[in-house]
């Protein structure tokens, strides 16, 4: 038996270790590269140093660890049986965030941001959510911490997929329909647009309205933000120490979903760490959807986190703040831009990008799931589909790592709209 | 850093180790105690010899601990934050079945009966599902040994929650809503009471129907019987070692929820064995739901499991094989019998029943989500609230163990029936 793999002490700040500092983030108003103080009426200050720390190594809280424990490590699985099926000599091991409460890899970050904002005396939190994935991880994490939780949720998702949301009220979080009556972002939109069915952009707007006036609320984000990034690196320094622990040396590949990127970012950072001090070669894939491809067809330069320009500006791989994709099942991907710690190591040539059709990763969910029980979120989906091709053209043994950031039992409507044909 | 605790390699069968040997079934027709023949068109080999076997301790086959692999050992966690909410002294530990693939503990027994028909060589199944979870257990593990399923699932089950069918379809699996026109006892309904919601008595019926008809098919069933009891020891096998690692010597009181009784059985056989060897005095309360009390207002007597009497006579607490439960959310749980080894050993003093209505169930269900992150199936909600009562009543430090057999994300409409007071 090997020797068992320890929750992580640090998380990991990739920032602090690249041969080049990332681009600033930079004020939308004056341009300058943001500060600590502009940030304050945003965010909790231990949020804010992170976002701004070139610290390679942070220490992780002991409250924070604590909760970890309840479901960390999580598992890496040899995948014997997915392998077999395709037919493969490669050796793949899946990192599986799905045994989370909440079932995604969401709850890292959103234990984190719940606690520092704790620390602050924070009462209120707002923020947004598409599928809900990122809404009821914070909002089990509001419940662990004594915050009260509002989520602004794009009203497509609200009406059309009530799961999630009745699972944000059950851990004691406020959904609202975004756009929505309360906020002056949701009146103009609905003024203009009474059947939009709103849009993450919009969602983040409102969230961010009302975080802003009300000195005693802050507002949260699951994705995207240096901070959000670094807690998800636990992903990563599990599986690169998980993988040692299996006998193997290293990755040859890495491959996981990226929407805003925490997810790919968390997992892939560990392993560039070993690229970057000389000890592997692994590449690292990000996979996104065909249908919002910011890294394979975006421009990388400024942009906005939101439609309505209240977020500080990104330098990131964009399809423009107002690019709407089309309502694909992967909700969780469907965002304009890229996490630009983890757009600057494309940059860089740490990580590529690759696109994914939504039938082609319902496909190979389909297959995994009846070889490896697990049946992935869609957004995980994508990722499966990547690498099970990339895993079917190698003639020679490699070691392929794929991120399965969360179970899909919440979107099984999806997975038989693709078995009965009628995947939109 | 305590012991890392390794999957079992035997499952323990209590039935060696009782100092009463537990009654025999019964053949349905000539009332003699039933043999290996009799049951043979019914099910595998393997499973047979498991049914009628006296041994204590039983080999898991290699290829059944490999799919155990992939998510087991399951976690045992400590609840502090659900303590401190109680208000308790006790030490509660939470044994969390809801990483297995597909979400509950039924795989345990799903894929060891799926690869013993497996080396029998049938290529079809047939089986009964209410809510689901046996049903998607089953098509997961039938997907993994090549063998076709059909389930028949309740049909107000079938029609009103439909992602547990998806799932059973996404594996591969066949359903149909029973009674269907497939089979005579389904036919013979569908005359008398075209508008019938169905029942789990009914689809047994037509299960077992179809199975003995076709020489290449066998039946499943997903509790109740010794061998399926069997299968799901592995959870207290684990429990009672990890428990040790946490430094705890001994529990003092295992709560589990029961239904067919398999859960309950699989977490406390491997408890009560500490108290048969005189190693422990632990009590175990198996409790169930207050509108189908088997254990607390049942009759112990030989009972048929289905409502044609197509099963075995088995010695049980039963409600009668034509009583009909209120349509709780807690569909696992709705079966008039009680597993008759489970039965035995109420009837020698190792267990006692605890009866829990269904809002006692959801309001402890939404506090230990609102803790611990985990939103526990409506079944396990049972023991839950039984544990939290027991707990909050306790003045001096114990060790609580209670078995948490699922989680609800398929159950969530549910829990926004209970939070909005429309719980039925």
């Amino acid at each position: 038996m090997s020797e068992p793999v320890n929750i992580p002490t640090h998380w990991y700040n990739i920032a602090g270790d690249l041969p080049v500092a990332p681009p600033p983030h930079l004020h939308p108003g004056t341009k300058e590269p943001i500060t600590a103080d502009d940030l304050a009426p945003l965010f909790a200050k231990g949020l804010i140093e992170q976002e701004l720390s070139t610290e390679t190594n942070i220490e992780i809280p002991e409250p924070i660890r604590d909760v970890y424990r309840n479901y960390r490590t999580t598992p890496l699985i040899r995948a014997h049986a997915f392998e077999k099926a395709l037919g493969t000599p490669a050796r793949i091991y899946v990192k599986y965030e799905g045994v989370s409460p909440v079932g995604s890899h969401k709850v890292n970050s959103a234990v984190a941001q719940a606690y520092y904002n704790s620390i602050d005396g924070v009462k209120r939190l707002t923020t947004e959510t598409g599928a809900g994935q990122w809404g009821s991880a914070l909002s089990f994490a509001c419940a662990k911490f004594g915050i009260d939780l509002e989520v602004w949720q794009v009203r497509a998702s609200y009406e059309s997929k009530p799961y999630r949301r009745f699972l944000i009220e059950t851990y004691g979080g406020t959904v609202h329909a975004s756009p929505s009556e309360l906020t002056d972002a949701g009146r103009q939109v609905l003024a203009d647009y009474p059947d939009t069915p709103g849009s993450l952009g919009i969602a983040v707007s409102e969230a961010v309205e009302v975080a802003v006036k009300d000195p005693a609320a802050r507002y949260t984000l699951g994705s995207v933000l240096n901070h959000v990034v670094l807690h998800q690196t636990v992903i990563g320094l599990e599986a690169v120490a998980q993988l040692r622990a299996a006998g193997e040396e290293n990755a040859d590949v890495v491959f996981g979903c990226a929407g805003g990127g925490s997810n790919l970012a968390g997992l892939a950072f560990p392993f560039i760490r070993e690229v970057l001090h000389e000890r592997a070669a692994t590449r690292v894939v990000a996979v996104e959807p065909a249908a919002c491809p910011s890294i394979t067809r975006g421009e990388y330069r400024y942009d906005h986190g939101d439609i309505a320009g209240l977020t500080p500006l990104l330098k990131m791989h964009t399809l423009g703040q107002d690019f709407i994709p089309d309502p694909i099942h992967a909700g969780g991907l469907r965002y304009h831009g890229m996490a630009p710690l983890l757009s600057h190591t494309v940059e860089l040539g740490y990580v590529e990008g690759k696109a994914v059709p939504q039938t082609d990763a319902f496909a190979a969910a389909v297959q995994f799931a009846r070889t490896e029980g697990i049946v992935p979120a869609p957004e995980s989906a994508h990722a499966i589909a990547a690498a099970a091709e990339y895993a079917k053209g190698l003639t020679e043994p490699e070691v392929v790592v794929i991120g399965l950031s969360g179970h899909g039992q919440l979107d099984l409507p999806a997975y038989h709209a693709y078995l009965s044909g009628n995947l939109d």
